[in-house]
């Protein structure tokens, strides 16, 4: 009955708006909310990379909804694993957009192959290690959105 | 010659008031300072999560004999072990009440399934550190009674 | 570029038959020989083990297609890992049914809850040792299939 | 959702005879059949050593039940753990008497304080180790019983 | 030629007195300075533990010299170590007594089975753990001498 | 002063000849035996991948030599690490041809995405073990040349 | 509640005679077999090294009980240690004799200083794996006793 | 799809100048940067010691480049390793040349066998650490250039 | 090509003066610059303590000269270690002489048998310690000279 | 008091002949078991390499000894470790001869640099692996002398 964790990304459809962000937002926070699902949504580059975390079942549920939703396609996992304790446990779900900031775009060639967003090239560890990093910025208020 | 912890998680039955955890408090404290046994229990949404440290002659009895309250059901061991040394040392028995809080919350979410309070959901290590984190809000002085 | 294994759960609809088995298991071959999919499918009291190995590319969208095909529902991901090398390199894909056999049984017992098959009681390496041991009782040639 | 293994020790009341092992044994195995769990039951020098394997919750509510049995008193746990695998995925439940048999014997004090079988003096580690000696003794066919 | 630690505890004689104390601590600073013993010696609810520290030689020599004063009896080893450094190679030989002090007893209890100082129930790790943080206290000047 | 392993993978140009192996070896043979340099070199579906042993001095001498060599074009590092002892001891250089012999094909796909030779996307540590299994065939004499 | 295991190694003195040997046994024999204390006595070039295993408690007794045998000068510890089971369970205990034999001088040089049996040079597993290799050898039948 | 770490030294022809070095550090910033490829140059006493991070692909094409560059003869490879993330993710490339300053000579002389920049003489980790501990030196604005 | 610490102890003759050891000090400053030796030489009660850092090479050349030396007799090695960094690197030797200061003791006494500066009763483990406690509190300016 | 080995490599002077093999053997082979030190010595092609194995005490005394040997310079430790037991200890002193025979040399070959034995490019753990397999090829009577 241990938490687990789970970090995917995914292309956005081409012309994808803020808007349609939004509506993300909204729906997962309510959706999550009540599957005791917590995250973190990071959006850049016409790419997506999500973690969820919750019990096995209420990730794996939320992840089978996520893959049927038409504003993006590709998606692949990148990480799923046991976890100890949740490290987003304060939001249902949060979406941080990057900008072209150079503290953004460090952050993103610190942990993959170019400075353009490009999740696809990071590992488990590094997936997890960017969202939290990023995370740090945005607590620290120095991020754009 | 060691040294043992023992957490359980069972239900209340319905009804069970506030009268009923200080007697509960105040007869396990009076059994504990005999027997050699500390620790905490906290409750919240008709759940007790329970944690007991001591010899293991010690520990066993008391557990056996709180199998026997009819106050609550369904016991379920949650963590069993050898340790080195307390982390209750100061405390025969403890009561916390678990708030709607939202820093009690949070800390629920992030060792469990969902915000509902359910140790059921949770491995040994989540429940030891649960009790250490919520402890420590309590010590703090920013935990609601 | 490693190698990676996804392990899943997921129920049959009811009335699922041989043929239907038959089925899946050509157009897997068919499909994975050509992505260089490897993996095994256990099937038994209306449950499906299914384990993946390949690129992440490769198994992220065979997992993908197999979420749609309408005779499974309730998917569940076991595991996902990075591996060293292949287990069922020999196979693009294999069916095993899981009969009443005792040593069958057995081999879920030792594993899961029940003596039903019920892999969503397994954790990742459970599962995963699960298929190895059934795999070595259908080499054995000492399972009914 | 993973496997437990619960031991305990506990002394049998006076005069406790044959064919209360008996009866023990046949309601141990109904029951734990139901409820998938396993193991096996030793009984020597009035005492018992029981170790129960399955899912938390069927283990716990099954010694619940055992320590309610007039028949032994002074229960204490010695060991309850999260397990890969069940090690006696094949008993419902076995119980193996202790005679005075040299290699019993030997057996016990390989373990323990004493030749005399007194499991309260055992670690969590002992009980399992001494169980699955005794368990190969008696596979050998080179156990009295 | 490495150093060692020996860690033992015993029980006083009925009663002993200060003025032994004085006269067991001037001697044993004697013997051990020529010696190049170091160490400690706790004494409390008639019971002492005492660590020594020094070459293998020596600390056994010294043991075997303690071994026969009739001021105490029941020795029993604890502790037997090689180590890297003396962590009391300030003492050639220190008395702490230990009194009814709240943090005292805390300090017992944190390590051992009650809060009577009852040594015998403390592993070779609990007895080192209780020793250093009693020195910690004596070094702070809040320990009640 | 320490020996190192070096593994690359490369592509073969168009039209490479039986003919053009032969020389490769010869040479290799002639200035590795010079050098000190042990290794082998696979070759299917027009890549290479070569193994090189020796001092570090060596090893980068004959790499950096070899990158030079116009039959083959996108050499790519895949392992550099300090080793304990050669695994080719007994080979200056040894060619082996990967046939479409089913044995082959299976260690090729154990260790990488597909059946066609594609070295490039194995880790260090799968290029060794494929190297290493590959020769045992070859070994047992089990290898069609 | 563990077992203890305690090695020493101590003098002979001068005089001492075969039937010394025979009644320091028999009289080991019948006081470990009460309390439960196995082991082995190693004897030769006018040293002792033996091993005592059991209960803290009874292996203490046993110690100090030794120290005071007129027949043996100069004891120092070289082990003591918490095990998980007993070597020499077979054994209430065993005197062995070391002669002049060249398996048994290969035996004492490869775990200390010099050929002459001088077991203060070991440490503590240097002493077991000694005590141990010698059992083997007589266990054997090839030691000259 | 992980990053990788290349650190390789060589020897700079004779006849360098300053020019050059801003000609290789301009031309290596623009090809890097379009490759994702980030890390430092340091260079004295007529040797280079380069780390390069980015994706295996980018990583060894710039190192067979840099090869074939007239300038320097000799390069070897002191370390090639798989990373969680980029040490000098803000560099495209920087260029640290080393004076005789007393600091950064101590530092050369802690990592490698004399006081002239020698780096053949370093580990993998050594040169890591050097160049680590250089760029400390230049961001605290406490080094010569 | 790694960098390599030593460490002996070795006793003076007797006589030895103060010029002596200004003598064997700048004798070593002038050699070791050259070979890149790095190091400090303790000296208290008769006895030599030195550490010796560098290349295989160098330190050896350097100790086989130092053994000739007929200022001191008995060498003996304590340590020869392969090293990532050295901890002496800002010193090409440094003799520091051990008074009678109280703090200066107890560092002795800490790491060895006696008060008596010997560190022929050192491992290599204490002996690297006492060089770097020592060393600390020389930088502090607390030792007397 | 522990056990320790030291092995070093060192270059035979011009025109060493057989029979100064021989008178090496036989004065080391005195001098060792008189202090109790054990080991091998092989030669070939004009380098010495050399493990003993002893106390401290003895082992350095001996290379001391060694070093003032005029028939070899240019010694250097390779390795000085302490060890639980002796490799060696059937053996005061054995010489071994490396021939040309294919076996020995792959052995030097996959320990070494090159073909030709030039110990002085081992790691410790190179040369005891070496000594223990040329060891083992004597054993099987395969090895030329």
């Amino acid at each position: 009955m241990a938490l687990y964790r789970l970090i995917y990304v995914s292309q956005a459809i081409a012309g994808l708006e803020y808007r349609d962000l939004i509506e993300i937002l909204q729906k997962s926070e309510f959706n999550n909310r009540r599957a005791g699902v917590t995250g973190m949504l990071s959006f850049g580059d016409s790419m997506f990379l999500q973690v969820l975390e919750g019990s096995r079942r209420a990730i794996c549920e939320t992840y089978n909804r996520i893959l049927l939703d038409p504003r993006h396609t590709h998606a692949e996992l990148i990480d799923f694993s046991e976890i100890d304790h949740r490290d987003f446990a304060i939001w249902s779900m949060k979406v941080l957009q990057l900008s072209n900031q150079e503290e953004v775009r460090n952050i993103i060639l610190k942990y993959s192959h170019t400075e353009t967003f490009s999740p696809i090239s990071m590992t488990g560890l590094q997936s997890l290690n960017f969202l939290r990093e990023i995370t740090e910025l945005y607590h620290k208020g120095a991020m754009d959105q």
